[in-house]
């Protein structure tokens, strides 16, 4: 009998079905200082337990994008050991914090199936939840990915396309219990900008640049039990180890810091693209828009949608060339919403 | 007075002397988080305080290579600072788990003395035992390095050779108090298989592997307080800093979980040889062979004895050349017992 | 509305001024495992809960420098974003063990002003402080940086000059409340060498060497949240990362325990000088010297002043030029009081 897994193919996914993900995870303050090492976090928030319970949280929790990465790094040997392109995500939710202590498992249901035209790959759209030790799911999100068939005569599935949100509306994100930003230090948090101070459409140059290095996205990328081999084996490949699309999004997350340092809380993930690989001796920049801003019901705390663009290089604000796409220097676009005192 | 401590020679051992390491060690969530950004380790018993409890622990304890690193790196200063060589393990027993908050100290008892033929070097044995503050012995185990005399003119002490046992028994081995594999929950640890779906004889090839990079060995190798200059010091030596081989050893357990996900705790270390020098750069890869499976009194507990092969090139299943020494690509051969639900 | 912070300039200070810096910051066993992994540190007190209780403390503290790179790091994109080059240090102290789960502050009043006679830069001189979340100082140093002016023709201001001790006396230095040496165990500690086999004027080569990594500087320096660019963006220079000089203090540091294993707390910074800047690929090793040793009234706990002095290269205790500068193989040249049992 074969022991090891060889992740499964576009053939072995039926709309419906629920994957039980393995390998659940409990995490601590390891966690979030090995967070803040491999990368420039300084969201207070996430920094200081003070600080969150100044803002009506019991402590500081783990960054959200952690905890993204915890849930999905496992659902990796079930729906992506086997993919050709990881195309998009939609409707991410975050909607517990993370404390230091608890235990994350993940689920993802089938919720679409198309075969491409070519009879060899076909896309598999999944939704995916994390939850905790109480079975509280504290993020969700929608993902699509190109997967190979094992058996190119295997008959195509009946198509299924799952209605996904462009955009989450601000009534569909979860503010965490308790969160009050009405007494918020913006001194301690490091920059003066409130969510009235921001304008819809206005650009952020981030300025701060980070070169990559090997040890530093495999050390990020293991921490999250995500097993894809392109990132560990530098035989896998022709030519170098590609980096987890997940490090250039948390990379620069913590770059925008600077301009953005009053976006705490990610709540939402409207969608995403990897737009060309990230090696190591990358040098990552960010530049930020603003798409939008809202209010809420909790008291003194405002959403604010972002677009967060990564570059190796070129300048900033540019985005797509004439032709409509990603221009070769574009390494991330990504488009969410986080909370911001008003 | 010198203040620096140059080490012992081979003529600064007597048979019976018991050496008390410096140095004792606090572990905490730190160490873990560490661990698991450092090898790919995926064993849920390890990753998941709720996981260990379900199995009848009160949590997850410190990864069973991480406690034999610390105790190993307390006796470097003591034993093998001028070890011309590493020969061998025997008789290696995990006693109690580790949990965060314990606090290890070790020492070494000399068990064996011969002196090399060539009147410049000879072999020391030594039984050495970790404890926690409880001064439960939490682990042990024997070993024999050949080390340099300060003096070549110093007399030959009498040889004593110790007997140690070529594999443990499985009834020597200890299984940690309460542990209970009745409702072990494959779907969580990752993997179907149990004791009976391997059989005595057969290999796994764990298809994974890890590119090594000189940041990481480098900081494991600190984290066990591991003192050793050769590995962090690249004039120390002509060409490169040359690897820990527990950092081998810690990886290639890790890339087992592919195919062992289920050989949840390591119990006891039959023996293990470091065939070749690993360096940065290589890729590891890893398999294993089933040498023998036994009972245990625990309720769903057996006891599965592995060879682990570690290579860094090569066809899998290849060790030995036709003059039966290692083919130069094989970098660890360890023989060890795990538990594992039946 | 301009968003990133572009740092201060040489006219954006006046004496007296007390700037909060921003970030606050807990720190957890994480922090401790990480700085251990980063550094070859051993000294018993911070690597041991139980060794540090038997000396008459709660726990094991948080090491002093990783409490001093925290603090010092909060500074800098108030202090010294914009420095030409960072000057010097003197009449550091530090008031207080730093505890896993204690949240760090920081705040520098602005204690001296020079315009330099080009008209371009000036300097000026701060007093940085750390609090704890109880508001307790927990430590404090001066600091002087060359700044940039934002505009060459803003006016001079006055000249101040603030006095400045060339060295603490051993009265200035405090004691952590309870720390008691007479039980202090040299056999788990490392060595048998206690102050009064220290002689003023001794010399000691700590004999190891550390290789430093681009990945292992960037992690320790994002850690303390140290946001100079210099240190991460390697198209920021014209050619290769320029190292935080605080990395090289550490593993200065670390690299005397061997030779120096009990001088345990620091809790005087006398003075320092980044005598070279450090590149990845530079193997750092030590020596120190004995500068002065004194008696404290804690029960058994004497303190010794030590130069500590890192290289990259060239033979050890040499330090200068018959030109009265630093060779070009010299790092680092710190003057710091540290306790050690009598």
């Amino acid at each position: 009998m074969q022991k090891t897994n060889a992740g499964r193919f576009f053939e072995d996914y039926r709309v419906g079905d629920v994957i039980q993900h393995a390998v659940p995870r409990t995490v601590s303050g390891g966690e979030r200082a090995l967070y803040h090492a491999l990368y420039p976090m300084r969201h207070a928030l996430y920094s200081s337990d003070e600080f969150a319970r100044d803002c009506g949280l019991p402590g500081g929790p783990l960054d959200d994008l952690a905890a993204f990465h915890i849930v999905f790094g496992k659902t990796v040997p079930d729906v992506s050991l086997n993919a050709v392109a990881n195309l998009g995500y939609a409707e991410g939710r975050w909607l517990k914090p993370v404390w230091p202590g608890d235990t994350l498992r993940a689920s993802s249901e089938v919720i679409g199936l198309k075969q491409n035209s070519n009879g060899r790959t076909g896309v598999v759209w999944v939704h995916s939840k994390g939850f905790n030790q109480h079975d509280d799911c504290v993020m969700e999100y929608k993902r699509w990915v190109m997967l190979r068939k094992r058996d190119q005569d295997a008959p195509a599935p009946e198509t299924v396309l799952p209605e996904l949100k462009a955009v989450l509306d601000p009534a569909d994100l979860v503010i965490p219990e308790g969160l009050d930003f009405t007494g918020y230090d913006c001194t301690l948090a490091g920059e003066p900008h409130r969510l009235g101070d921001y304008e819809i459409g206005e650009k952020i140059d981030h300025v701060d640049g980070v070169t990559i290095e090997e040890a530093e996205h495999m050390m990020a990328t293991r921490l999250w039990q995500n097993t894809s081999k392109v990132h560990f084996d530098v035989t896998a490949r022709p030519d170098q180890r590609l980096i987890y699309g997940g490090h250039v999004i948390s990379m620069a997350r913590a770059l925008s810091f600077n301009g953005l340092a009053n976006a705490q809380m990610i709540v939402g993930l409207n969608g995403g693209a990897h737009a060309n690989p990230c090696l190591a001796g990358n040098t990552v920049k960010a530049w930020s828009e603003v798409l939008d801003k809202a209010r809420t019901d909790a008291p003194g705390v405002g959403a604010i949608r972002l677009r967060l663009v990564a570059t190796k290089g070129g300048a900033p604000f540019a985005l797509k060339g004439p032709d409509g796409k990603y221009l070769p220097d574009v390494l991330l676009d990504l488009d969410y919403w986080a909370l911001m005192p008003v």
